[in-house]
């Protein structure tokens, strides 16, 4: 086995009582297994956008300043008055940060599962995996094939269980086809190559023209881009086609989730119905699962009263999951870990140029087609 | 048995291409019952909020204009034009108003449940009660003791059942108290009553301190009036003493059910809790039943991700519930028809009355306090 030293570098998150964030490199003992723990040494952990809300904590990062030193650099930025209010219990917690990431166990706990995965290669989903060590529990880890590299299996949980937890709770749910906004990111790649798989009516959202260009070399059948003017048009016209009555929402802000309740609604009543005031009688959903847009959300109300708008998040869904189903679903990312659920980087970094102002502007902008990937013990 | 009209008069509600919402008492033959039809001599029919969308079609009361003659009244309204889009698939149709009331059943269908009725003054949910005669379903027929006053079974539908499909609706999702926003009116003073008697902790959200005045009066408990400066923390306060995590929001316009889930999640999330990015676990619910406020929802999300906004309505809920528990609300109803669903009319008005220019733009301003009831035999 490979030593194991007594203390190990991680990426803290610092919110202070005056309004600041500060990230750091902190030196801390290297954890210990509990009994139904195992220890990983992470090999590489990639930036999610649902990292950037811990890690960043809203904080303004245009007006960052560094510090520290080359080996154990620091950042600093404000954070606005509004936001502090919603930070306050995380006020004066150095907090790790991470949510998932691959590497090779080191240590176990006594418990035969703990066990069962020491020396091998794992993904797992964490909480600290910006370091050079973490804990992780057996039921969150994903052991990858023999010799398989880390760096396949360090996204194997966030984006494919997501874009899994979305075809299941469409047909949990009873609806029949799919919305998708923030279409081009990486989750939504692989959202459209499993419905492409499965044969599920997917309708993509975009922003852009390139992002729009994208999908459609990914095999896209339906693609539509808010930036073009006609977009609530093209958005019904798809929405016939696939009969889509369930959106899942990155954006979360703005008008999008009303345009999309709207169009589907348009979608369902044929042209020469009789007039309702009530709308239709038939649900309409769309799951919120992100943030990117920060505006409230405003709904437009021509969707009639048969809608729905509400939250949706990985982890509840695992916990309200069978599991078996949970097995099955774990056990097809494994299967296509370098396919259907393979994801791509732009930019490889260690902990300390995670902390590099610019590096840091750039993965905190979250653009479609760029994704970093911390590579903790570089 | 009353001798019956061939032809009868009833209110109509015609959208133009042009754009007008022409509103007049039509004549029209008496319609005959079909097999389980009854037909109903209308004496009382409320003007409901639920009524005025149909009946005024959002035209602008404002600027309407009368004509006709004294027994055949007529008004126009200007609609505006992105109204317009939303009313295309009743551009032509003139339609029947009112939807509920009560009367005396003079003709009735061969079916045995229909027959039952003949001769019986009974409370109805049907489509057409602004008429002097018209049919109903005996499954939306509620016979009234032997001797009473038609006016006391107006209102044995609408009002009583939504009321009493919030309190279903509650127990059935799993929550323990509600949060009733438009609080002091009819309907809200009737859920009032009925959380009282079932302890049911409930939450009255009203504009006015003379609503809060009014609601207190009636032993409400927990009243929260939103032109007060202390409203949201007021609002926090009663939902920890109440826990609840449901609310039912006539207004569905501007930020009132996205302050509700804020005040819920606030008041769930202890002072000393460990911060969670994704906010509490515990689920909370806004269901939009109205539309008093015509803005666009606006949700300011401080609420986690454990959250929805949706829409409810009392036919798809009488459609969704077991008929034996349809039952016993009906029941219910029946029993406590003077007391707890008890209706208060300030303005008896006649049909040719209802299009009395002062008239409809008094009952078309909603006030809390006022409301009225149509006798279509005067």
């Amino acid at each position: 086995m490979t030593e194991i030293p007594a203390t190990t570098r991680q990426l803290q998150s610092l919110v202070t009582e005056g309004g600041e964030l500060q990230l750091s490199i902190a030196t801390v003992e290297t954890p210990r297994p509990a009994e139904r723990e195992v220890l990983v040494r992470v090999e590489a952990a990639p930036v999610n956008p649902s990292d950037l809300g811990l890690l960043l904590a809203m904080a303004d990062v245009s007006r960052a300043v560094a510090g520290g030193s080359p080996e154990e650099p620091t950042v600093t930025a404000p954070i606005a008055e509004p936001v502090m209010r919603s930070l306050a219990a995380r006020v004066g917690d150095a907090m790790t940060v991470g949510n998932e990431g691959a590497g090779v166990v080191v240590a176990a706990g006594e418990a035969p599962e703990a066990q069962a995965l020491l020396g091998r290669t794992v993904g797992i989903l964490g909480g600290a995996t910006y370091g050079e060590y973490c804990l992780a529990s057996p039921r969150f880890c994903l052991p990858l094939p023999e010799g398989a590299d880390p760096v396949n299996g360090a996204s194997a949980f966030v984006n494919p269980l997501t874009a899994l937890g979305m075809v299941e709770t469409m047909n949990h749910e009873g609806h029949t086809g799919l919305v998708h906004t923030a279409a081009a990111s990486n989750l939504g790649q692989m959202l459209n190559r499993i419905c492409l798989a499965d044969e599920v009516p997917l309708v993509n959202v975009v922003r852009r023209p390139e992002q729009a260009a994208l999908l459609r070399e990914q095999g896209a059948l339906h693609v539509c881009d808010s930036s073009q003017s006609t977009f609530d048009a093209d958005l019904v016209a798809a929405l016939r086609e696939t009969r889509a009555t369930l959106a899942f929402d990155a954006v979360g802000g703005g008008d999008l989730a009303g345009r999309i309740l709207n169009a589907m609604e348009a979608a369902i009543v044929a042209p020469d119905a009789p007039y309702s005031r009530y709308g239709s009688d038939v649900h309409k959903q769309v799951y919120v699962y992100g943030a990117l847009d920060r505006r409230p959300i405003e709904l437009h109300r021509r969707f009639g009263f048969a809608w729905g708008v509400g939250g949706w998040l990985l982890m509840p869904f695992l916990a309200r999951t069978a599991p078996e189903d949970l097995e099955r679903l774990r056990g097809r990312v494994a299967a296509e870990l370098t396919t259907t659920f393979a994801s791509h980087y732009t930019d490889e970094i260690s902990l300390p140029e995670a902390l590099n102002l610019q590096t840091l502007q750039r993965y905190a902008r979250q653009a479609t087609g760029e994704k970093f990937l911390v590579r903790p013990q570089r």
